[in-house]
């Protein structure tokens, strides 16, 4: 799918790593009280790559990440990729709903989920995320989101 | 649907409120180190009623249950219920998928997660959760969660 | 959940079994060329319940109703409830996505599945319908889905 | 992913794309009789390929693919998929759950269905399947879903 060509978005008018940091930074706050918990990596054409940090002890009980870090992951990712074609006029996207499957338990270390935009309508978007850990290519998880979109 | 007739369990074998607490204490020191954050609330017939406490900080940005905190409450909830029919034999069930729907903003303050078993096979267990704020009758969010039950 | 209530619906707005049937025939007449294969039993406050006929052969290879029966039962159902609040108003409303779990394997005959709207909004509506054996009560399969709501 | 290296799986073990075929034929006799609705295009290192066919009447109310029929197409690729890897020892398989997004309304045409293997386990298989109008690239529908794994 190319989600910027079918809606008008070229990729001069796309937000940088840096101007979409900033913007999560303004709507996570409490991502970032701690350290930075998810760091946006990459901006690809259809989505982003998001990693979670290893340092976080409350994510991490018994040294492997929790089911909800990792619910968190794929949210923020998607979250962050609607952003990267929608810009600010998205900011108050919201999550309708997320559908996750987990495959297999992960080493301790950081985790990176791959975002791909599978729709991004007028009224919704929809995104799938493959995590896995870093620098590991066996999935550790898949989650699939619908977020609904502003309205104008 | 009645779980407990259907696999040979009786309910005198069901655990006690305070035995399964006991065992989510073990099972999630996490939720625990910063104060229970998850209350186990009353066993049924056919599943659990558990609560999120209202007052931790980093699940509740903005004053609002987060996204997150939802599905660890769902999430706990479930397990609590297939321990309340499987007992500690149960200890080793895994989540494989969960789906969870946004229905509307919660008002600040406590939520409730009320779990109902749909199957409890030998290898898997179904359920579904209702979550409302405490005191409330409209749904927050609802959500259905599969786990993997361990051998034997 | 009073989804009639929480959107200034009354009941007397609200649609008779005769009135809904016959919108159901209009928007699938795949449905009913067969012989009718959905059959709407009731109308409920918050939900519907719905009928698959056990005659069709397609639906049932090996004897079995499949699982793409399953899904349209799910499907039409939870359009029929979401007519039953909004009326004609909502005839445009389309399924944005299914979540299914199947549960048992039903005996021949009809099944039944009896919808619960979880919600209904001015964009989305999101239902769940637990489905049974006709005259039994183990479930045999379960859904969560949601529709896009047709603007104004 | 490669499912087959994690498992043990030796590509001279894998099935041909009429082997496979034949295994379908036996299994889905309901997909055949009206003539062959779906039919397997091609064998990949982590999936299938799959073709949805115009021609039957049933599936395509008002000239466009229903939901349930996109639902069978991903149900029986996923199937494929797993047989593809695991042969004749996973016939028995049976899906668990399914989850599914429709995206854009198909043009009238044949669907393709690309099947992606995230899991092929002792007792679980897990894959996702792409859904596209021969020909064209944008998406039509997503699904995931949870096959159970016959023992041994």
């Amino acid at each position: 799918m190319k989600p910027h060509e079918n809606h008008g978005d070229r990729l001069s008018d796309r937000l940088s790593v840096e101007a979409l940091d900033a913007l999560l930074d303004l709507h996570f706050p409490q991502l970032r009280a701690a350290g930075k918990l998810i760091v946006l990596e990459t901006v690809e054409a259809d989505g982003v790559h998001v990693r979670l940090k290893a340092s976080d002890t409350l994510l991490r009980p018994g040294g492997t990440v929790s089911g909800p870090a990792m619910f968190m992951l794929a949210d923020v990712g998607i979250y962050a990729a609607i952003l990267s074609i929608r810009g600010e006029a998205a900011l108050q996207a919201v999550t309708t709903s997320l559908n996750i499957n987990f495959l297999s338990r992960p080493e301790p270390g950081d985790l990176i989920g791959r975002v791909r935009l599978l729709k991004v309508g007028r009224r919704l978007a929809v995104a799938e995320v493959d995590i896995t850990a870093a620098g590991g290519s066996d999935l550790v998880a898949h989650a699939t989101a619908t977020y609904a979109l502003p309205p104008g």
